[in-house]
């Protein structure tokens, strides 16, 4: 008689267990050999908000069982975690960089959890340095996805730094992190602009989007003064009745969008390469109204890249020997 | 025999009771004939902190013995006393108004402590609406103490809500409010560029002025796109080494300040009328050295005009029959 642990179909070895380590929550993904996720978990952990145990407890609790289940996959793990403050510094790598660059800069970790590969963030030196660290993946994941975003092309990660990359050649070229998403929360939740939409009642989808639609273009009217000198008609414009305060936050976050917009706009000198949008489709989709306002039409979004950004970035640097790598061997792929 | 008080010289009547009453403080000065400042108080409360007692309590523990000596003297009082969330709202004068029509908008207010005269604010509309509210006071007071300036200037009051007050024909013909001072407080606070300098030690007034100029210049070279991508630099040069944690403030306020200046320079095409800066020397000084870093040089500073402001305006209303207004009656002067 068959044991009945023999039914069970062979469980195959997973290809990778991913981490996307931020400063406000952990990401942990189980992919398979193909850069596929197979399972996923979240917690608020991130390297300012640890449980009581630190790095080691966060580690245990949300991947420890995948580990002692498959103790030769390997485990890679990008963002703030590889900070100086975070769990190993991991030194950034120069930009331009690929994947390789960013393959060749891990850093095997070995932690009181077992070896972990940390991924390098990006820097970007000169007069006006710029860093990054965990947004490296989801670009890598983006140009895996988007084979066509290689050649050139500019990617936009929408957040609280919301970070736009240049993209040449398979290369990150150089990055610039806007505040945008940090300065809407500060100017919502401390400033007197954002006083009047804290006790506002109403306001609909449609009178939200307006307002939202009418501060962009109030940044894109703005011209080379910028926005500067119209944050404050978010207050004067309700004072004189002409908006309503359940909106004026909206308007509040086109005036910032757009001038973000505005300022990308103006560096590029007018030219905009093709442009993806990557990250929160909510978000995403804010983004994608605005550049419309700018006359960008036709720009997409990609949501979740980052795991398959760790699985590329595994890939290259030789951690996946018994998987294909979809673009070192596309022969592979499906 | 001579009564002892007999031997007194007869106190000289006051020409007026001036109140600069914000929304976080209360300065009240008491102002002889000819508008010069013989007497002055201040607390901490503005309409937003006020005393158990409200307006009155703060009223009456200011100025009430003031007012049981010299009954006669009017009182006038300007800034937010008279907003929507005032004392009394005093509906705004619109520009382009000059001190004729300002006087000619004040409301006289029978409040439980007598009668007070309420300046309005000023009121910009279009489509890029704004509003100040005692400032006005403060820019009559400065063309008073300048009458150059009436010909054509710009007068400009740095501040948590900086002010630029475009002058014309004796009239303010328009304004625009930049919100500098509390972008800078906000950032400093709550953002993660303010954090290195929380924990900071070090720092010399030389480091902490050549940091200063370093965020005006690297605003200034911005261009057109403004310092939207550039604020991150706060943070990314001490990442990089090139910026002390304790020189950080300081270089983040000189990219506020210059980008003031480039939108300001921006909206005026290039070409900056006389310019004058009012209010707190040590803030103005910044703001002076902000502008020569733009090649704008000789900008002048002049401190508390609000209590002239006040006091011509009041003049112009016909409160001081009793006495000379130095505009009005220029024989009187001097």
């Amino acid at each position: 008689m068959q044991h009945p642990d023999d039914t069970r179909v062979p469980e195959p070895q997973p290809g990778l267990v991913g981490l996307d380590w931020g400063t406000s929550s952990l990401r942990a993904y189980l992919l398979d050999g193909t850069g596929r996720v197979v399972d996923r978990r979240a917690r608020p952990w991130g390297i300012q908000h640890l449980p009581a145990g630190g790095y080691a407890e966060a580690f245990q609790t949300v991947v420890g069982d995948w580990r002692d289940r498959w103790p030769e996959t390997p485990v890679i793990a990008a963002g703030m975690v590889g900070s100086r403050t975070g769990w190993r510094e991991v030194p950034y790598v120069e930009c331009p960089a690929d994947v390789g660059a960013i393959a060749a800069g891990i850093l095997p970790f070995e932690s009181e959890c077992g070896l972990i590969h940390l991924v390098p963030g990006l820097l970007q030196s000169g007069s006006a340095p710029d860093v990054m660290r965990g947004e490296e993946s989801q670009i890598i994941g983006a140009l895996e996805r988007e084979p066509a975003l290689a050649a050139d092309a500019l990617v936009v990660l929408p957040g609280t730094h919301c970070k736009w990359a240049r993209i040449h050649d398979s290369r990150v070229t150089g990055f610039t992190t806007y505040l945008t998403g940090e300065q809407f929360a500060m100017l919502r939740d401390h400033s007197i602009i954002g006083r009047p939409a804290r006790d506002a009642v109403g306001g609909t989808d449609a009178s939200r989007a307006a307002a939202f639609s009418r501060g962009v273009a109030a940044a894109r009217a703005s011209g080379a003064a910028g926005i500067a000198g119209k944050l404050f008609t978010t207050r004067s414009l309700f004072l004189c009745g002409e908006l309503a305060a359940a909106d004026t936050l909206d308007y509040l976050s086109g005036l910032l969008v757009g001038e973000e917009l505005r300022s990308v706009l103006a560096t590029l000198g007018g030219a905009c390469p093709p442009c993806v949008l990557v990250g929160d489709p909510t978000l995403c989709s804010r983004y994608r109204d605005a550049c419309a306002v700018f006359g960008i039409e036709g720009v997409r979004s990609l949501d979740e890249t980052g795991p398959l950004g760790l699985w590329r970035i595994a890939s290259a640097a030789g951690l996946l020997p018994g998987f294909c790598s979809p673009i070192v061997e596309p022969a592979c792929r499906g």
